[in-house]
Formats: structure tokens, sequence, C-alpha cells
């Protein structure tokens, strides 16, 4: 999918909502429990009771892995069905994974080839040889951990770096930036950035002013909607803003994808006056 | 597996060995591919023959997920196996995985308890929460990526940092080092060191004089066998050395298995005069 195809579908749908597959068997209703593929009964009516508000689905490939070969097959359901029912739907297979060179080559066969999701996350810390084998595959993104929304974020990716060329002081999220932007462009490359205050999304802008930023943590992890959409935007729409659990967990009875619909819908309600 | 059985081990079979299984079906011999599952038969004929000289596998899960379900079921096949027949010799999960808590979680429930490997490698970017709930499952093993060998390497872990307290500047992957090896203890970490120059190594065991140490690099990458022995094992054996490509891939013919052995014989006498 093209950037232009993405900011597109953005303005026809007035939403820049990415709906999390974070499926649980702990957290689905009972009632699916008993079905043949429970994870994959749960995102199918979780996808076709939102997909007119949203314009992206991530699953997270953890959920899947921890069932072994059972969550592999969920996993490969699911995409298939979106490819099937909602190709113009943006994809992403949450997997932040990042390893030498040959190797990444193989996690990009797997997720961008075999299961044709149209992006992947990927985790910096390896640099450039174990990035850019997932921006060789034509027409797919890579979106790159740049500044994540965790408690451990402040660890390692805000330490301050001993910078003698810039004029000030950087951070180890803004060198991940600055250097990775160089490895490919706006249009193969995205960034997850957990940002939700003005001060550190303007920063973020000032260094990548044209990529699209995936953010997290708008909903269960507390972000602010209205800084985000103000601050993180850009000159057009490049924004994805991320909810998970607030939607697909908005309900654990039979109704279910029906509360997830109304969830998906009051966020879109709140995106729409923003979209330019 | 406790570090005190590990140990047990290598002062046994006189070898810090690590055989990497990054099973490639373009790479495996001619004869094997009409087998109904080439990747679990190729890894069985090489564990079978090489055991004696090895005290770990290293499946790189990259190279089964590039085939979706069946690569799964490959894995799954191999880790049995091994549990089964070999349940002295130490597994390691390569996923370089790492995700907020909760997902991390997920990954921790899929390779350490659901495949049963003893270990699994995670990447250090997102920090603390996302490192920590692997190291909760009881009698399993973390290896963090520290220092890799890959030319990426350099982008970011060993930029050098804006100290304030230490008396010399810091680099990335010595803060990793210094603030990770707070979240578990010799018992349950290990460190993914990519380093085969005396300089380096005396470096990092000056941070973590006691912890394990898994070195890649040594053979197809290049390193030197002898610096690393001598620089990185520490007071006990504290060390595993991994060498994929050039033992599995040691013959692509019939004798595959046979050179493969007489390959990890080879390296394992070069390590048995250091073994303490």
């Amino acid at each position: 999918m093209t950037r232009q195809e993405l900011q597109e579908q953005i303005r026809q749908k007035k939403s820049m909502l990415c709906i999390g597959l974070d499926t649980d068997l702990d957290k689905i209703p009972d009632h699916l429990k008993s079905s043949e593929d429970p994870l994959f009964e749960f995102n199918k009516a979780i996808i076709d009771a939102t997909h007119r508000y949203t314009v992206a689905y991530k699953p997270n490939i953890a959920f899947y892995e921890a069932y072994g070969l059972s969550g592999w097959q969920s996993l490969e359901k699911t995409i298939n069905y979106l490819n099937r029912e909602y190709p113009d739907i943006f994809t992403i297979a949450d997997a932040k994974r990042g390893d030498i060179g040959n190797t990444s080559l193989r996690y990009a066969e797997g997720f961008l080839k075999k299961l044709n999701f149209h992006s992947i996350t990927v985790a910096p810390y390896m640099g450039s040889d174990s990035v850019k084998p997932f921006l060789q595959v034509e027409g797919k993104w890579v979106i790159l951990l740049a500044l994540t929304s965790n408690p451990g974020a402040t660890d390692f990716q805000t330490t301050s770096l001993n910078t003698y060329k810039l004029s000030e002081p950087e951070m180890l999220y803004e060198k991940v930036l600055r250097i990775s932007s160089e490895w490919g462009t706006p249009e193969n490359m995205m960034y997850v950035v957990g940002a939700t205050q003005a001060e550190y999304l303007k920063k973020i802008r000032n260094i990548i002013p044209e990529h699209f930023l995936l953010i997290p943590g708008v909903g269960a992890q507390g972000g602010n909607l209205q800084e985000v959409l103000k601050y993180g935007m850009g000159q057009e729409p490049n924004l994805l803003i991320n909810s998970s659990r607030g939607i697909i967990y908005a309900s654990d009875q039979r109704d279910f994808a029906e509360e997830a619909q109304k969830a998906a819908s009051k966020l879109q309600a709140q995106m729409q006056a923003f979209v330019v």
C-alpha cells in the first residue's frame, strides 16, 4: 500500500484509528471459547464490527506465539481474512523484530511476503543492516521503534548522548530518528512514537516532518488524544493512532463486537475534525 | 537448567560450543528436500551427529517463521526432540524479542513455557519492563543483547553517552550491561556479546565479571577464538561460543552430518585446553 493510498483512506473515513488485535484467550467472551478457533472467531467479529471506523489493524504477534502452532494458525487466518475481505485496510505485524542482515531477511520473508502484511514493527538496537532488509521488500513498510510508551522507555531511549556536532544534546531516540530516516523514505518508513505530550511531539516533528507516526498509548495506556492530533499530525494526515484493549475488550459478554464498534466509533468521532 | 548444571556440562565435555540451528531450505542437502519435514530432518541429523561436542543448541526463530505454519511445526519438533533426547543440553530460542510488560509475558509464555526452551534472547531497547517478565519464569534464562557482531552495531550500541557520574565516558552497550545486570542475577541472565577483541572483552568483564557471555561471530563471522577464550571466560567457565553456518553447512551433500561433526569436533578441540 502506498502512502497516498493510506492518506486517501484516512481522508475518506475521517479516521487515523489503528486497532490492536492483542487477542488473549483469557479475555475473550466465554461463549467463543468452545469454537474451533476462538482467537480467529473473536478477531473476525471485531474486524467486521469496526472496519468502517479504522484504517489499520495491528495484531501483536506475541499474543499468537503464546499458543504455539495453534496461535500461528489463528494469525494466518486473521491476516488472510483481512487481505481478502478488507484489502484497503493497512495491516501491521507488531513483531518488534530485528537481527543481523541475513536473519532480518528471513523475518521479512515470513511477515511481509508469506503472511503478506503491509508492514512490520522493527527494533532499532542492532542498527542499519538489521532494518534495511525489511525495506527491500517492494511496496511494504518498516515501522521502527523510536520512543515507546512503557515505563522502561526511560532506561535507554531518553538517555542523553555525548554529541559533539550538534548545537544541543540529543537523546538516543532522537538519534534513532535522525540516523534511520536516511535508511528509507517517508514512502516506506514510519515510526512508533509513544509520545502524547506536545513538547516531545514538536521535537519529533522537527526531526521527521513527513514520516507517518504510529502512536500507541491512547486509551488503556492513557495518552492525551487532543495533543497528539494537534502536534503529531504534520502537514498531511501522517498519523496512525492505536487503541487495543479499550476497543477489543470494551465488553467480555455476547455484545463484545457491538461494544467494540461503539468504542471505535467514539474514537473516530474525536478524530474527524482533525483530518485535513 | 541451573548455572551450576551448565558449568558442569562444560567441564565434562570440555566444550563451550553452542551450535546455531539457522536452518534454511535453500542450503540443506537436496536429498532431504523431498522428506515430509526437511527442516526437522536436517536438524535431527545435525543434533545426533554433534551432541557430544556441544553444550547448547540455538535455533534462530526467523529461519522457522519464514515458512509460516510449517516452519513453526519444524521448530516445535526440533525443541521437543532436544528436550526428550538430550535434556542436559542447554537450549536457546534466538528470538530477540522485547515488548511492553504484558506482551513480553506472552512471549515468555510461548518460548519458555509452551515450547520449553531453557532461554530466550531479548533486545534491550524498551527497557526494564520489557525484560523482567522473562526473568519471572522460574529456572529459565534471559540472554540480553548488549554488543552485537554485525556492522550496524556501531550505529547505536557504541554511541558515547553524556555520563555525569562516571569517571570515564560510557557507551550505550556498557550502560545496557550496567543497568540491566541489576534486573536479574548471574543465575538467570546472560549477555550476547559479539566482541572478539581483547580490549572490549576486558571492559565487559569489568562490568559483569560473573555473567555468562554468549559470543556469536566465531566462525562464519570471523571472530578470533583464542582472544575470546583468554579474555571472555571469567573465573569459571562462564562462556558460550556460537557457531552456526560453519558447522551446519560444512557440506551440502549426503555427508553433511558427518562433516558437521568434524567441524564441531575441531572447534571443541580448540576449546578444551581453556576449560578450567
